[in-house]
């Protein structure tokens, strides 16, 4: 049976192009595989599909019976209908360990560096591959998305020697300017309803018991998101009461480097328990924090305990 | 902090030899590192230690405070006291992907090969770093030990190509002599008490919210264990007293390539549902198992969901 891999609910690019390269990787090392996704790409991705020349991954939302490969999460909450019928025999990740366990033994290359599309690189190298041009361009793009143009705290060396080698086989000659106009793309907010900007960049997590939802938006100056952010807090609002504990949406200004937080939470005082300032209202001003995995997802994990 | 490398409880060649190495390797990647274990080494990892002119590992027993390698398992049941109290940076394995998880990204090296000192060796390969001759003979002895000179279906040609390598790397000519040679110091009973036969190779794992033990002897010739034959069965009878659902313990003839398993479980038919045979009093023989990872958990597994 031909294998699937398959990223994380609400796909990110990372996520996207991460399933459609160990697919390619998977198939030249004799394994039969084709990526797959949790959902339709966003605008920021298809301007990247479009840009290299991908196609989209199948949408895919039961995994039952199929094996696997899971990219760029190892969370229950994170993987498809299905999951426990299916069997794990791979994953690629830059995250911290899930609660996803195996039977078997498996193949699994998790890295702490800003970008499954870093690993992925240093995995066709280690087995001697040769990376198609579009795909690289693709991989280049994930890590400029998932580290902010180098600006996260999660970039690492690992993913700026990334970025040069991909670019040489992409031929890519301005990365910043094709970093600068795929975050144009993605800072565009009309045409998308409230519900598509909530989950452009969305997961769910148990914390000590309790189901916390975490979004991002990710743009080149937040006064973009001034005339939705009534839209966005209801939005939020409605998330919430289907069941979570809290909702916290991050508006990231990556150029300011810092993030505003819309807050919906049955016990709002654990975002000062989290980060040490006090909401005012309904959100609050969290300068220098632009990665939820490293600056917001450990401070709440901490908070709920 | 300097960073601790420990294997798992009741440890093996692989599980000792493999925290030196990774202790070394991160050393020499610029972290300070020193390997520990739960416990001192068995006949046949203190006959390799003494062939190579390595030192056994501190003995570790509480790892709370502590920034932590885990090497050789991903299970928090074979972690030591302390875990949820510790950070975990790293892992290097070749099981199934266990219950650990992570509040933060780190680096995992898993791979469905027969030993974790293969693993190791293209992690020294992939960082470009020179193995001690001494390191790499105790990793040759783990490779042989864990693959039953190869004979374990759980080896594969990346065990037997790390082998080749390292033998290179040792200055070992005869590798199947050195590895009879190992075998023999593993077989002997002499001196030994029931519980430290027992223990010798032991696992506790959850099976469907059970908890059941899994030891495993092996010897180059079965006869070798008739005259302990009776005090293994009491010596696992009392450790099944001791809160546990099943206790089972294979007794492996390395040359026969099979295992006789002695049981003693709450519900002794979940042998005949996990093998498809029948036990005969107190213990079956289940031909060409030899195992424990590959052909005894999973099964064990599936009957006891």
């Amino acid at each position: 049976m031909s294998l699937t891999v398959i990223g994380h609910m609400n796909p990110d690019t990372d996520s996207i192009v991460s399933a459609i390269a160990v697919a390619d990787l998977l198939s030249k090392r004799g394994m039969a595989a084709q990526p797959a996704a949790q959902g339709k790409p966003t605008p920021e991705t298809e301007f990247v599909l479009k840009k290299f020349g991908l196609s989209a991954p199948a949408v895919t939302d039961d995994v039952a019976g199929k094996k696997l490969w899971l990219v760029d999460y190892s969370d229950i909450a994170q993987a498809p209908k299905g999951l426990a019928e299916a069997e794990i025999l791979g994953i690629v990740d830059h995250h911290k360990l899930g609660d996803v366990t195996t039977p078997n033994p498996l193949e699994v290359w998790t890295w702490p560096v800003g970008c499954t599309g870093s690993v992925i690189k240093a995995m066709y190298d280690f087995y001697g591959v040769e990376m198609p041009k579009g795909i690289a361009g693709g991989l280049l793009c994930a890590i400029l998305s998932d580290t902010v143009m180098f600006k996260s705290p999660t970039c690492t060396d690992l993913d700026k020697k990334a970025v040069d080698a991909l670019a040489k086989i992409a031929g890519v000659s301005d990365v910043m300017a094709l970093g600068m106009e795929m975050f144009k793309v993605k800072s565009a907010v009309e045409g998308a309803s409230m519900k598509d900007l909530v989950f452009r960049d969305y997961k769910d997590f148990d914390m000590g018991g309790k189901k916390v939802g975490i979004g991002q938006l990710e743009v080149v100056d937040l006064s973009i998101l001034n005339p939705v952010k009534d839209g966005l807090y209801a939005e939020i609002t409605k998330v919430k009461s289907e069941g979570r504990h809290s909702v916290f949406l991050l508006l990231t200004d990556i150029m300011k480097e810092g993030s505003e937080m819309l807050i919906v939470s049955d016990d709002p005082a654990v975002v000062e328990k989290a980060f040490g300032v006090k909401a005012e209202g309904r959100s609050v001003w969290l300068d220098g924090v632009m990665s939820r995995k490293k600056q917001v997802v450990p401070n709440f994990e901490k908070a709920f305990k």
